[in-house]
């Protein structure tokens, strides 16, 4: 076994998506981007296909927020952990939308997925993924489904 | 830094993945559920939004067949991966689907992320994600993607 402090690992992840929620509640994209590594490779839930390198994700973050006026929603659940000394994966699911004028939610439930590298004693994201599973008849993206 | 041999790693997480294809490809899903962990989570392109535990993952992988008559198409691209002493994580692309009886292909490209475990020496899949992105205007699956 790799010698490390799984426990202060497990705390400093959890605390980096504790910090990137909050940087998508309040909007600041520069404030997320911090916590990705320069060699970023992101598949979001919309298209493109992937997204190769930091500057790409974060004017596709941008273009998101720009698609979502009102309060962001990013309400993260069942986040499961698995940390080496030095690489580490995780998952979670995530309640995702905004806030509409009229005060309802445009939300769905999905799916995310994250690679993780220590760089300079830092845990950061190297790999995310994003996605919502589509309805094999329609092809339609299910927004439907719940926990 | 940990202390192992990383092309050593690297050929057999290769060697898994050539195998899970192969698997794949003869339609042979207990050949395939061999190389993931007991306590797999995963998030398919299709519902529902999550699998718990290798035999639900098992059942959905034979229905996913019986939806997909004719040869299997399954090729991966771009396999990238980050590996520590005991745990680690991919990424890459596969054009996914099955020969028609007229011998056209109906599939398409999709994403891949894997988080992976060294379990008794070997390296397993504990956790996996395929998606389609899906177009905000019509939340249609995008099947037309290209790398």
């Amino acid at each position: 076994m790799t010698a490390h402090d799984t426990t202060a690992d497990e705390a400093a992840v959890r605390a980096l998506f504790d910090e990137c929620r909050a940087a998508v509640a309040a909007r600041d994209i520069d404030r997320l981007m911090r916590h990705y590594t320069d060699d970023l490779v992101a598949f979001d839930a919309i298209g493109p296909l992937r997204f190769v390198s930091r500057p790409a994700y974060d004017a596709h973050w941008h273009s998101c927020l720009d698609m979502c006026p009102g309060q962001m929603i990013f309400d993260m659940q069942d986040l499961v952990l698995s940390l080496g000394g030095e690489v580490g994966f995780g998952h979670y699911l995530v309640y995702c939308g905004a806030t509409a004028d009229d005060g309802t939610a445009q939300a769905g439930w999905m799916r995310a997925s994250v690679g993780l590298r220590k760089v300079d004693g830092q845990w950061r994201i190297a790999h995310e993924h994003f996605s919502v599973p589509f309805e094999p008849d329609t092809c339609k993206a299910q927004f439907g489904l719940t926990p």
